[in-house]
């Protein structure tokens, strides 16, 4: 059985029931997993250890670490059964999102490139056990991942004992498509190597303690991957706005039209935006980024992306056809890299990224909200978005200028939740324009962004809220505090942030 | 004349008087200068362009930008004179301060490592003069800086023409304590080569092609250093509680009595908590920070700190004399470097600092405010907090838990101005004790942060806030929004946050 997946005959007696692996894992562990947006996660122990608790009526609670978001078959199933106390660093599962906001479950939203540092500093506490998706295990111990890597080579590097869930309908043939390297704690830490988007400077595998590995489950459940929502035509006009401003980036000469890395949050707004790259004039691009969805092997394919760095792949059941059909071609182009090091702040300065990301909402002094609706209730996590922003050549935030069907402005007096402040974020763009706000002071950057990106039937509020700020006392960051987050209060209470 | 100081004879004749140089400044222009909190920033051209446009009655507005806070004799002039149309990245000067406030001068406050990257990207415009205090000017035209680097380097580069303040109160003998690198622009950046704080990349002197050099003016105004205020009990407690908390690091393992490279901000808790230092059991220290003042010269002193890196060296007038008696000393102890390196992301991440900085209010989920007095009024700026925070091993904040004696509490609800995020604040200490936030979800850090680290007379009115907004319907991050700048209001309206 499996003897091309499990290539160590001594490991062959690991092999076990779900049922069986889903025991190792009691109450109060820290559970660290594979999984990034949402692929190359574990399914068939989670949806175990459900059942187990089920059948024994056990109370287990675990503390879910994870490389960024996973399926319903993890966060889903774990959730609904009550079975999370704490869960890390990103998710965007309904129930999970669900039983973060009633407060069954306590999240902690990090910086996706926190979550390996942090583990191998300890301070996230002990993993007491990780469970990682394979394609393979090889011969000396070590773990071929399957379509992400995310925090996996931490996790089995600092776990007390591994699960390994070999997945045979992830193709074999991923197997050199993932690139390990992994920094030394300071004060060992040295510079990581990587000089262009497509330098390889680790393994195939993922090194692996081979006693470490007390189970090996085998299963051929499917990733369960989002499908992506049809191009809408305000995301095109956000999309045909960015490129306009990219293009007078190479007019003016600070970009040639081979632009420099980008890389692309994932979503509707983003893959217009790749669509959108797909008909421009610019040529021979490199992304260095976190996803590779559809829209990406749509660029690769046509030959306008020349290479991508990533640390999951993540292609609709359509796209996993193709990706499988010319595996070798996209293995010439494709990268995959542990989060440490595809987010990682050394690599995002030295390349010259240019950052992508969605807001949920900005505010006039340019503060952005990646996270929080209203300020109290969790969406997703702030992902990758801070950690690109941050140390960006370019960290460009999108939105629509209106959501709930024009109750919302997504600009606003004071953003509810500060996600990305004033100091890292250059670009605005909505559907009605460009905000740039590069060497502006706060008033200056108001100005341009209420004029530029709020949607008309805002502006003049928007207008009246600066203009009257203006008037106090002190008028560096012209706010008066006591109606600065009052178009969310009005919106808690009338389900629209519009004056009746 | 200065023939030690000015090496290259044909520039002999470049010699001029300040009110000459200033005539070089012109309406509307960008103009950067050396300085940095606040050491080697030029002084006789400023005091002679104020004297200049007295004279002429001429209506003058220059953008200053320089490498962080600087003296008297540049912001102060300037801003009395009104003579700043916009000011950056960071200041500490009066004058200045209330120009910001009441709107005489757009003031853009920066991450201090991104002036020089975003200077030389081109996304501060063209710089027209640079103005550069020196000790000398080699044979070659390069300019060996004074008591600062800061971002000298790039405007040296950047500039159309630039004028050099060579000041002879500056001893000659700083020569060699300079190491000037300057990473190229992407996609041409390569790994910068430090691997240890006291590692030299660099020259002694700054690169300048000759002719841009414009003027010469030689002066011997002091820097003009405030001094700082005597150590208080409470910045003593807070002290006390830092060399606590990093004990009791070092008995869990996650670091050696050796730590790891330190940065320190400046100010009077800052200079408390470096001579608590000098009294605590660690041993062996290294600093990679940005000022290095009389605090630091006790440490190196005593041979608790083994070696500094920093961008700055701003000794008092006793502190200055001490170091030019012990020049040399000093000179096998100190590296200045440009502050786009001294405060890298890549650098302060490989190297694992542990970085200490100061808060003017934190709130309840962990965000911290640095720069704005209620929201609106400018204080100083972020400095470099945010590019050390971002990226530490340990980013730590400090403050006292209440000001204005007792009037308003550095615990807030929400704060009224965001610098560094929930998700970048590891550790909170005030004189009451330690919040360690690090692993926490919201709801948990406010339990720690309330309980630990607020003032016992706002204790129970933070938790009545929490209490409440935990009866809300969203309890990820539970804030009641038309409550949650309520304390500030509060103060704006009756002076207290305290409820009558």
């Amino acid at each position: 059985m499996c003897l091309d997946r499990i290539r160590n005959k001594d490991l062959l007696d690991r092999v076990c029931s779900p049922k069986e692996a889903a025991m190792l894992i009691k109450d109060g562990m820290n559970v660290a997993t594979s999984g990034f947006t949402p692929s190359g996660y574990p399914k068939a122990v989670p949806m175990a250890l459900a059942d187990l608790v089920k059948e024994t009526g056990e109370n287990i609670k675990i503390n879910l670490y994870t490389g960024a978001s996973v399926g319903e078959e993890l966060d889903g199933i774990l959730a609904k059964n009550n079975l999370l106390n704490k869960r890390l660093p990103y998710q965007t599962n309904e129930s999970l999102r669900n039983s973060t906001n009633n407060g069954n479950c306590e999240y902690l939203d990090m910086h996706l490139s926190h979550v390996p540092h942090y583990t191998k500093l300890g301070f996230l506490g002990k993993i007491n056990v990780a469970i990682i998706e394979a394609v393979a295990i090889t011969e000396e111990g070590h773990i071929i991942p399957s379509t992400s890597v995310g925090t996996s080579p931490t996790y089995i590097q600092m776990a007390d004992k591994i699960i390994v869930e070999i997945n045979t309908s992830q193709p074999l043939e991923l197997e050199g498509m993932a690139d390990i390297y992994m920094p030394k704690k300071p004060p060992f830490t040295r510079a990581i190597p990587i000089m262009m988007p497509n330098d390889r400077i680790g393994t195939y595998s993922i090194p692996c303690e081979i006693d470490k590995i007390a189970a090996i489950v085998v299963t051929d459940i499917k990733d369960n991957v989002r499908p992506l929502a049809p191009i809408d035509p305000i995301s095109e006009k956000i999309s045909h706005n960015l490129i306009e401003f990219l293009e007078k980036e190479v007019e003016s000469g600070r970009l040639t039209n081979e632009l420099l890395p980008l890389q692309s949050g994932v979503g509707s707004v983003a893959n217009a935006v790749l669509a959108g790259l797909n008909n421009s004039s610019f040529r021979n691009l490199v992304c260095y980024t976190e996803v590779i969805q559809d829209s990406m092997l749509d660029l690769l394919d046509s030959g306008k992306v020349l290479f991508a760095s990533g640390t999951s792949i993540t292609p609709s059941s359509e796209g996993l056809e193709r990706f499988k059909e010319n595996i070798k071609y996209y293995k010439e182009k494709i990268i995959l890299r542990p989060q440490e090091i595809s987010n990682h702040p050394e690599i995002i300065r030295r390349l010259g990224i240019i950052a992508l990301n969605t807001a949920i909402e900005v505010d006039i002094y340019g503060n952005v909200n990646s996270t929080h609706i209203m300020g109290s209730k969790m969406m997703n996590g702030i992902g990758g978005s801070g950690d690109f922003t941050r140390n960006a050549y370019l960290s460009i935030f999108t939105t629509p200028s209106v959501a709930k069907n024009g109750a919302i402005s997504s600009v606003v007096p004071m953003v509810s939740h500060h996600d990305h402040t004033e100091h890292d974020v250059m670009v605005i763009i909505t559907e009605q324009g460009v905000a740039d706000l590069r060497g502006l002071s706060p008033k200056e950057r108001a100005k341009c962004i209420i004029e530029n990106c709020s949607h008309p039937d805002f502006r003049p509020l928007l207008r009246d809220y600066y203009n009257h700020a203006l008037k106090n006392k002190s008028k560096h960051t012209p706010h008066t505090l006591d109606k600065a987050l009052s178009w969310h209060t009005r919106f808690i209470n009338t389900n629209t942030m519009h004056v009746d």
